[in-house]
């Protein structure tokens, strides 16, 4: 844990240069805006640690899978991420020196992250060798109003020397991956162009062919003029195109250099318009200018924070990191497009490497749903719906059949690309999530059409896949699911996780309610989609209906808790107050057979199941399993503590829901889990909105009403959000006298307040 | 499964050059001395598709260990056998056409491995481009009587020619291991010399720094006489020394190389005297000369097969299988060495990595124990005692303390170099084989005095390991061992393990009963072993105590089944003859985790105990647990079907016994698993020598004396074998008519016939 960023309501502030945290930093001051990203690395030359990171949406790289032995079933390639070209780059060198921070003095450092209105600040002193000061201050930002650009303001100010300088403007694709398994590059140059004041080059994946093309161009300005040069030399090698441009500088004086970068990929225009349209792109840009365009983009902003505010009076450290967190989920995904989706890292790190994780269906879409236009929520869904058919590969190379879909763990075009059997093979209660969301989205959006045009065929998929991995077993004459792992990874191989076989039974019965309704909403839709999945559904019903009336669901009836998994009970029960301090994290210390048998949980499990289907439990049983399971929780995944929030708020566990909320909030800020110099926790940080809205704001969504059961933390004074919600827009103030509730726009509605019918207008 | 190996009693015969079956050949026809060996690799040029190995006892490599995603507790290296330098090329060109048989056209091909004397001929006609014909036959063995000196007689005969050849004949340290985890060599020059008629070169393996000498030299007879050359020129280049000697061959007239090689490690001579050393074997092996040479080897496997010899009348094809097993198991490894074992490939290829698994004390140490003097089987023994102390760091990495000692599943050193979480760290059964080993020992020697010197602190280790590993389960008030692998590894981190349960308390139990011993034998070398194991003898052995008497065993007991773990009666029951043919084998078919969660099994388990143990339960029982695993048993790992054929002739199925012996017996002669190119399968060699012993024989030590329960399968008429039994030895004779036995030497004793005492002198 760390505690360097400056507490702030609106920015996030980093001052004096500490190159141990450098790389922290780099993730934290992250920019994007949906279509690209990239780290807070430094536009002139750094030769310290640093992860370098540029980041375009949909393009990956399936490299070759490594592991020690291999096992049948193992996807052959792993799609990563792809560190992406660089359009940063602007060299300096005074009199032949270079600017380097890791070589020279560094004063008056300062980063600022201002979210507000969506840019990285960055400002020094910096004292070369030969004594020269020179100040710098560098501001950027990549627009929300143009996806595809990118723009830069660096200027240069001598403080005591007037001096010939070089600046190196430049776009360079010879670019690695730090994770790549076999230190393989995987761009290849496809063309490249460098002249007077611009420069583009077009790369492409090897394998996925994917197109990106990046281009710059800029412009000088000293004191407030056009520069004028010695000289501009085009620089032009293997994937890289520049200006190398020489120049005097002038002790006091500014001079300013405006780059703007057009990154354009494949997925977006047909390859042999990509440079056409990568001119047109920097035309517009450079003959906006700076300004309009930064002007343009702070507005995207502004409005994105009138609709996903969240605002707490009484403490900073908390409203800068609820706002932190809601600042790097939008600039990860906008909703726009309905290929991409929410990675774990979002465009902020390399690792784990595929883009899509059940994190965006169970953690995720509730935060798009309230905030974003339906739209954004549903184009999550197509997602899926788009990636049926290669669920359904999936499960055929584990030997399923008949269209029986499993969804991947880690994806990018919906192919499996994770290499773990105990994950790869047996995390299957990821497929639930999937079901879940529909449901999730349904319920929140009351759109039934939904399951009419895309839903019901994944749940039959999804289904299928079910109904194959149960078997009956003869001894408990009921029906079982060995060999599987749960959401709580710290148990492998296990038999009746109690959680997957909830969901599972919970998806054969939305389906067969999803058959119901679309059988009624469009009789020929639900033929199409009969004649289309190979329906047999007499069939088909009556063995998911035998399923949910046998399921065997692991239990000890003498304490009232659900068993995570057969056995359970056999493990040493300790909780986390037994662990030394040494011992910690569990993932880092001990071995893993060690942390397998022993009964420590990596995330909620059990309490996931309760968080999903708390209408099927008693406040008794909830509270029962939660006093069981909570105790022996790490909470070493970052999604963990958002649940417990949520279910402690719901039994009034106040303290406690206020503790897992800190764990949460700022875990990335205050580098919580020493990791976050690898990229940001993006998919969790929408678990924080959660543990506010719907733990300390109590909303659930019921017969299409909105449902609140607030209550302040004592930590603070109030606190207020804005929901959308089926057309309407409601501004929430939940302060220690009650709820404060505004209808921004839309038709009057009912909402529901401590069981108490509210009607706002 | 391939046939194309001619049936002969004494000798295996390939006829017909197929570049197909070049590599699983190599296999087959290896040669080896305990100290080295050699794959069937050709002298000359070949650039067709070959595995080249050469290897030399005790010298590895710790290659960095290779993982998808890493866990606490992996080794960090994989200590793996190493391809050592080539000694046997001598490569041949006439008018500079190279003889290479992928370039050629081969006639006569022909290739013996007599077992009988222990050598490898190969002979053949070939056709160069220009139509020259020319015979070539080499013979060459891997000295039994001189360790370190391999010897070649090649032999070429122009048949329709007489021009210009040149032969290079050489040493060549510059070979790289197929399974290098990062492409890497893993030798270094360290020193090379070249003169007329010899050349050496010494090369260290990296990391471990094994020095291995290499050397050769040779003579050249024409027609019988020393031969003149043209010229002789000296080739040296990194790593490689050799002579280049051009010559006349005359049609129809032999001329023929004998090539010495000295291979000298560093394991068995200091390193600045091996290049000196390495001269006095070249001497001493070249003045002998090839023939001398031969003669003094096949007097060692004359005495070998008189040791260890099965012969069978009426079946062919069996005779030649057991043999070829016993010859392949001899030449791995002579008993010579207390720091080397015997690795699942021998000395035929590099797969498996690490030269010792359990394998070798649960399958092969009766084979030594029975066919050679005691010190052979006993060396065994010390091998593991001498890795006692990586075994207790072993333990520690994975959070053990106070000496606990947890034994490798794959090693070189005692280190573990396994990178499997579901083996390495779970697979622990592995720790009680080698307890049970010391009691094998003892019963069968009667050697109890290993106890006091060795075998108790190798006790004590392991029972702490045990003692610490189970846990107390509060539910069912005993202890339990959670998150373990069986011997059956289809089956991943199961909770109670039948079989890791039994060995477990077995091991407690005889711990204690090897206190009392050496308390009793030696009271000061009692105290000497309390002291250095800082045992609390009471503390200790009442928490054992404790154990054993309340150790939790799953079973059916409607059924009189043990239970392979918890929850096995839940999978779905089926059979292999439920199995369709193109599912097999399972584990290059079915995904992981549908082999997990099948009732399958790859290997005896509960079997496997109730081998171990058979006299602690009835016959029924055993016919039981037989009539219920045996149906569910794949066996796709080869160490299976013995303990079968074993358990079935106690049980009277003889029909079963001898369709598993099959099975066994010409696995890799006829490449059943379709994997002999990789490398024999060694130490399965020793299941089959049990299975004839054990089995059909009906071998037991009982109270110190050879107890028989013979039969002989109906496909045979009779067989015998010789067993060495505490100082004596017998010859046995099993007919349809009973059995035959004869004191060959030793004090008269009692044996015991179907439960029937016979005296024998």
């Amino acid at each position: 844990m760390k505690n360097y960023i400056k507490h702030h309501e609106w920015n996030i502030i980093e001052e004096g240069f500490d190159p141990h945290v450098n790389q922290i930093s780099e993730s934290i001051f992250s920019i994007g805006n949906g279509r690209m990203g990239q780290r807070a690395n430094f536009e002139e030359e750094y030769s310290g640690e640093t992860l370098r990171g540029s980041y375009v949406a949909g393009v990956y790289y399936p490299d070759k899978t490594r592991v020690g032995w291999w096992k049948n079933g193992y996807p052959e390639y792993f799609a990563k991420v792809l560190n992406a070209p660089n359009w940063i780059g602007i060299h300096v060198s005074i009199d032949n020196q270079k600017l380097d921070l890791a070589k020279c003095k560094v004063e008056e450092f300062r980063r600022i992250l201002n979210m507000r209105s969506g840019y990285l600040l960055r400002s020094f002193v910096a004292t070369l060798g030969d004594g020269k000061k020179v100040k710098i201050e560098s501001k950027r930002f990549c627009s929300m109003a143009h996806g595809e650009i990118g723009a830069i303001r660096y200027s240069i100010t001598p403080i005591n020397f007037t001096a010939k300088a070089t600046l190196s403007i430049y776009v360079d694709a010879d670019v690695v991956n730090k994770d790549s398994n076999y230190d393989e590059k995987f761009w290849e140059e496809v063309y490249k162009e460098a002249s007077e004041g611009r420069a583009i080059v077009t790369a492409q994946t090897k394998k996925t062919f994917f197109h990106v093309t990046t281009g710059m161009t800029y412009t000088i300005e000293s004191a407030g003029k056009k520069a004028t040069f010695d000289r501009v030399n085009i620089e032009q090698r293997e994937k890289f195109a520049g200006n190398v441009i020489q120049l005097d500088l002038e002790q006091d004086k500014e001079t300013v250099v405006y780059k703007y970068a057009a990154i354009l990929s494949s997925e977006n225009h047909p390859k042999d318009k990509l440079v056409e349209n990568c001119k047109s792109v920097l035309d517009e840009a450079s003959s906006k200018g700076f300004d309009k365009l930064f002007e343009e983009h702070e507005k995207v902003w502004f409005h994105k924070w009138e609709e996903c505010d969240i605002t707490i009076e009484g403490d900073v450290a908390a409203q800068q990191g609820i706002r932190f967190n809601i600042f790097q989920l939008t600039q990860t995904y906008t909703g726009d497009d309905e290929r991409l989706n929410i990675g774990p890292k979002g465009f902020t790190g390399e690792k784990y490497g595929g883009s899509t994780y059940w994190d965006t269906e169970a953690y995720c879409l509730p935060f798009y749903l309230a905030t974003a236009e339906q739209q954004v929520a549903r184009n999550l869904l197509v997602y899926r719906y788009k990636h049926l058919p290669k669920a359904i590969e999936n499960a055929a190379k584990l030997g399923f059949t008949e269209g029986a879909a499993l969804y991947p763990m880690v994806t990018m075009n919906g192919e499996e690309c994770h290499n773990e059997w105990e994950i790869t093979f047996e995390e299957i209660h990821r497929n639930g999530a999937i079901a879940y969301a529909i449901f999730d989205y349904v319920r929140y959006t009351g759109d039934e059409k939904y399951l009419t045009e895309y839903g019901l065929e994944v749940l039959i998929g999804i289904s299928r896949f079910w109904a194959q991995r149960v078997n009956w077993s003869a001894r408990k004459n009921q029906y079982v699911m060995l060999g599987v792992t749960g959401p709580n990874e710290y148990e492998n191989n296990v038999n009746n996780n109690w959680y997957t076989n909830t969901i599972a039974t919970w998806t054969l019965k939305y389906t067969l309610e999803a058959v119901d309704f679309v059988k009624k909403d469009d009789s020929q839709a639900y033929q199409n989609i009969v004649k289309k999945t190979k329906l047999k559904e007499e069939e088909e019903t009556a063995k998911w209906r035998d399923i949910i009336d046998k399921m065997y669901y692991p239990e000890d009836k003498h304490q009232g808790v659900f068993l995570q998994q057969d056995g359970f009970l056999d493990k040493e029960l300790l909780t986390v107050k037994d662990l030394r301090p040494e011992d910690r994290p569990l993932n880092q210390k001990w071995s893993w057979d060690r942390i397998l048998r022993s009964c420590f949980i990596k995330q909620a499990d059990v309490l996931q199941g309760l968080y999903f289907f708390e209408d099927n439990f008693d406040q008794e049983t909830i509270r029962k399993n939660f006093d069981f399971y909570e105790p022996m929780t790490v909470h070493e995944s970052s999604l963990s503590p958002c649940v417990h929030v949520i279910l402690a708020s719901k039994l009034g566990y106040k303290q406690k829901a206020y503790e897992l909320y800190l764990r949460t909030a700022r875990l990335d800020l205050d580098d919580y889990n020493n990791d976050t110099e690898d990229g940001l926790h993006i998919t969790s940080m929408a678990g924080t909105w959660m543990s506010v809205i719907k733990g300390f704001g109590g909303l659930r969504v019921k017969d299409g009403r909105l449902h609140f059961n607030p209550y302040v933390p004592d930590q603070w004074k109030s606190y207020s959000f804005r929901l959308e919600f089926r057309g309407r827009v409601v501004k929430v103030k939940i302060t220690t006298d009650g709820i404060e509730t505004k209808l921004e726009s839309g038709s009057p509605m009912e909402i529901v307040v401590k069981d108490e019918v509210v009607k706002i207008s």
